[in-house]
């Protein structure tokens, strides 16, 4: 499915990014951080290539543009995923003080920030990024609906 | 201080890795997995050292138990940590199948497990670790009010 509007490039680089974890039988979920409209960090769900619990695409990228910006503070950064984050990333979203958060698909099932604990209204929340959801919802839905739908 | 009873070695560990990570200027947290008593993953704070804004103790020791076991899933495993887990910390130790999760002390301006999101009381959680408050509260806070009193 296709979009009704031009989706922001790093968006399109983020969908890239799922098809390809889907494509190595990873969960198809694709994320980038920009900085001032550059891309200085990507990632995608690698669980079970990197052995690793905490390798949700978000983390992946936020780790990766850490390391190329040499802060362990992303202040200023923007985050591109293409499903809502869980709890653990939006969490680390929040550590790492990213200035905007957007995202392609809500997950109900999953999602912590407008679903469940919606972690950025708790009073105990540091650092609450801007939040843009629904950007790319149907081609994010259709690549994970298609990845489980082959694993069932 | 000192515990008024003796504290399980796992913990003891613990509290020795998060005296090294304030030594090295870190948060002064530290944490170990272990599986069927031995210990499989250790990790300190290393937000700053690493550049990594996911850096945390629970974290570092939970990717390292992985890696050495070769499972991105801990099942079975149990996680020691002198402070009450943070929603990042909390979601990766749902994500990871954590079977026990051992605190020191409680924190009320961060933890999300018994305040805030409490997040593995949501009904969206998919896996609920058994959790133990309390076990050295008065060493693991101390710990941490010295480290920022040293710093005001």
């Amino acid at each position: 499915m296709v979009s009704p509007f031009p989706l922001p490039d790093p968006m399109r680089r983020a969908l890239d990014l799922a098809r390809l974890a889907g494509e190595s039988g990873e969960v198809p979920i694709g994320a980038v951080v920009t900085r001032d409209g550059a891309i200085v960090g990507e990632g995608q769900n690698r669980n079970r290539r990197d052995l690793d619990p905490t390798a949700h695409a978000e983390i992946v990228a936020m780790r990766a543009a850490a390391a190329h910006l040499g802060d362990f503070r992303l202040t200023g950064c923007d985050l591109w995923v293409t499903l809502e984050p869980c709890a653990m990333c939006a969490g680390a979203i929040s550590h790492a003080r990213i200035a905007r958060l957007y995202y392609a698909v809500a997950d109900p099932k999953g999602g912590a920030v407008e679903q469940g604990p919606r972690l950025f209204t708790q009073s105990q929340c540091l650092h609450r990024p801007e939040v843009y959801g629904g950007l790319a919802e149907a081609e994010a839905s259709a690549l994970l609906r298609d990845f489980f739908a082959a694993r069932r």
